[in-house]
């Protein structure tokens, strides 16, 4: 076994604090690699709250990792030592179903085995994830990172990176496309990047007046805010589509009005209780509302050779490892562009 | 200008009554036909409560209008006198907006016309619907009804045959494809309908156990009791598409999770208050969530041809006009097998 050392939550009232555990051995599909860097995505704190229901303990959360790979299995054939690697938010999955055989293991029938808070396929074995020193991962599901980006700033990419790029590729974003992205945090600062990478005209929509700046910084083609009714109304039946990455409770109707006939808002961002939706809203004009989730494991790639090819990354703040639950104190109060990093060097 | 025999509403506490009106006198571009079915829809009733808010009065309504054209424009090419026709949801839209000129006239931007409860396109003079004894329509929405139907059983078609044929034609409904079909009433057996034929596999989601025979006899394949929760675990994640004809409130995460990834379910029925929505639901699987409104007029003529080809009419019951209060308590109650059409020679 591969003794560890991470930071875990014993309980859902517990903070975070050092916790020494054992990693499997590396097995002939496995790729080991020391973590260098772990992104900080909300939905760590809403697991270690068991803010979602159904929490594991004790766990080690984190699934927006990168690092260097130091042993590979004997039977793998897609890394070597000292290679670039990543993984986010899945280690494993049923590799058999519909969805896995379309390259959608995102979407596994038989469920995936989440990084963190999770099962292995055995159903049985919990999974740890990022906020560690090592990690071990069938290599189907470890990524190559591109050398030339900034690694600490490519680990947003596994999470906030994919969960943005691959809804705006399924929906076929681009050029001629009018794009409204709704919250300018984590996610919604890579879907900017995106949807201008992408050739979409990108409109942030913002609680904030005071994130304009930072939006056309960022790439961003107009920016409009959403809490002053004059502006709302310039943009009524202007999007082809809204990416959602909004997480807090908020008006799903407000913002269909803001579509095309045909456009569809496609949340990202998923609030814990349910929203109000009038049928009359999608109704006329034919508009959707779709979710998406994360990416698989092939397009997560893909994601990554397009950001290297544009040179894109994620704006991040590095951290170390102690001030963890400071940084989810800020995150909480979106008080941070756009993602923590944790320097794992700190542990 | 042309005397016109109707029934109408004088306010919305007003039951129906008879009611003389002048229609307009028949300019260069308009089809005049003599009424001689007309269908009853659920939201006649709903209009004349002015349960949706901002109806007009006097209200004729009834917007499933079949008949026989008397007279025609000096300009009209498409109709001659003694041509079967009908007319649908609408009577008019701008002809210049985005959405008109792709022949989503349903759509349009600056507001159509509605055949009832509406404005013409100089947005002062009132619309008066089907409940009458003949109606004046510019050609280019007045459709061609194929003599081959059965005439009376052909009128709901102008409105629950498009409402639920035209968003199996934009989600390319066909062979291979699982087809739920939400709700038996007037727009459901419809969709049954054109589910079989357009090649689906049909399963008609209903509360009622006694619609089965019913389900079956209009070619649905499969029947699922939507208050047994064992029925309901046999098809998760099992559909395609769900076509959702309930216009009561009721809760889309139940169906949402009957769809395949990537499913998406289709209101085209509208709940007059808002339901709870789960972004979750929708997270988890790539599903979508989507409406439909009735159909353009190039695609309703699509529609009505199909019909003729494959033999398609709505099931009905006619009823004599001074019935229609009893025929409205039975609609309300679902008592109707499927459709009530007014014989309009009992005006």
């Amino acid at each position: 076994m591969i003794a560890t050392k991470a930071y875990a939550a014993q309980t859902k009232d517990s903070d975070l604090a050092p916790w020494n555990f054992d990693r499997r051995e590396v097995g002939p599909h496995d790729v080991q690699f020391d973590i260098l860097y772990c992104g900080v995505c909300h939905s760590d704190l809403h697991q270690i709250k068991d803010e979602w229901g159904g929490s594991l303990f004790p766990m080690v959360p984190g699934h927006e990792i990168v690092g260097r790979v130091v042993a590979v299995g004997s039977q793998v054939s897609k890394f070597s030592v000292g290679d670039l690697a990543g993984t986010g938010c899945m280690v494993d999955s049923c590799r058999e179903c519909e969805s896995c055989r379309q390259g959608l293991e995102q979407y596994c029938l038989k469920g995936n085995s989440q990084t963190y808070n999770g099962l292995e396929q055995d159903k049985k074995t919990p999974t740890y994830g990022g906020y560690s020193n090592t990690i071990v991962v069938n290599e189907d599901f470890v990524l190559h990172v591109p050398e030339r980006l900034d690694l600490a700033a490519a680990a947003p990419l596994l999470c906030a990176g994919i969960t943005t790029y691959s809804p705006l590729r399924h929906w076929k974003v681009g050029p001629g496309h009018k794009l409204a992205v709704l919250g300018l945090g984590g996610l919604g600062h890579m879907g900017v990047k995106f949807g201008v990478a992408l050739g979409a005209e990108v409109t942030v929509l913002s609680t904030s007046p005071n994130k304009e700046a930072n939006a056309k910084e960022l790439g961003a083609h107009n920016f409009v805010v959403t809490s002053d009714p004059a502006q709302l109304d310039k943009v009524t039946g202007y999007f082809d589509f809204i990416l959602d990455t909004v997480s807090a409770e908020h008006d799903y109707g407000q913002y269909l009005s803001l579509l095309k006939v045909d456009g569809v808002h496609i949340c990202v961002g998923a609030p814990p209780t349910p929203a109000a939706l009038q049928a009359f809203s999608l109704i006329i004009g034919r508009k959707s509302i779709a979710g998406s989730s994360i990416g698989g494991i092939a397009e997560t790639q893909e994601m990554l050779d397009f950001c290297a090819d544009k040179g894109i990354v994620s704006d991040i703040e590095m951290i170390d490892i102690k001030d963890i639950h400071q940084a989810y104190d800020r995150m909480v109060k979106g008080d941070v562009r756009y993602r923590f990093v944790i320097d794992m060097a700190t542990l």
